[in-house]
């Protein structure tokens, strides 16, 4: 089962590959992360997605709270937060091919962000399973490249 | 001076560790890191936005190869890149503020996620610059949360 933690910590050396390497060196496997400033100058935010069952969610949030710049641990759980990511794909298209393309692009409120005569870039944001909806709708054109931010959250 | 760099990874336990730690072994410091699936099983992608000149780079790029589950390291530079972010902001709002704060979203092509009585919840995606534009609006209202992605970034 899939969670999501936010991970509030001071932007000091090494905090990073501390917090990775606790998931690690107990085989935890993460799907996904991302590790931004706040708006607090000096502390970063990191979501980070794991897949685990519930006693190993909270293991890996005792552990998280033992570390001296880990300010605070939110485990989220159900529907309670938004939860978000970005993607940009390149996607293999012909004169032929675009409008559908574009098409496809709108109606998942993604936008063209580069074009060039062989091949064009879409933005597409939203919950994982809308990126994923996406991209098998791109699949059939062929897909050049993917680029994703990893998901993050917020308790509404 | 900022610099973007994405670096293809192999799935395996301890790569993230591994990577952050070359950064901050060296006391490189990390603006904010992005790891996610590519399209291809078994492979991630992080995109590592990291400040320092270009010999400091490059000596990180030498010794990110140098790590055996790193498969390929691409260092941006200039207006070839597509640099793209996700922000969500919450913001306290009131029955006399909200539609100044949906006006506002508009314009930065934003969207509101979550809606309360006294806070609302928006998604703003684009360069870097868009999101701290955005910010600087919302903050005489009162920012609650933010939650960034980093920045992802593709080469045109």
């Amino acid at each position: 089962m899939k969670h999501t933690l936010s991970v509030y910590v001071r932007n000091r050396s090494g905090v990073l590959s501390r917090v990775a390497g606790l998931f690690s060196g107990r085989g935890y496997n993460i799907d996904s992360l991302c590790v931004a400033e706040t708006n607090e100058p000096g502390y970063s935010l990191m979501t980070i997605v794991v897949n685990g069952n519930d006693a190993v969610i909270e293991q890996i949030n005792k552990q998280l709270n033992k570390l001296i710049d880990v300010v605070k641990v939110i485990t989220h759980s159900g529907d309670e937060i938004v939860v978000r990511e970005l993607m940009l794909v390149k996607i293999n298209a012909t004169a032929q091919t675009r409008s559908e393309i574009v098409q496809i692009t709108n109606i998942f409120r993604g936008h063209i962000v580069d074009l060039s005569p062989k091949s064009l870039i879409v933005e597409i944001y939203g919950t994982n399973e809308k990126l994923m909806a996406a991209l098998e709708m791109f699949a059939p054109f062929g897909i050049k490249d993917i680029v994703r931010t990893g998901s993050i959250a917020m308790t509404r």
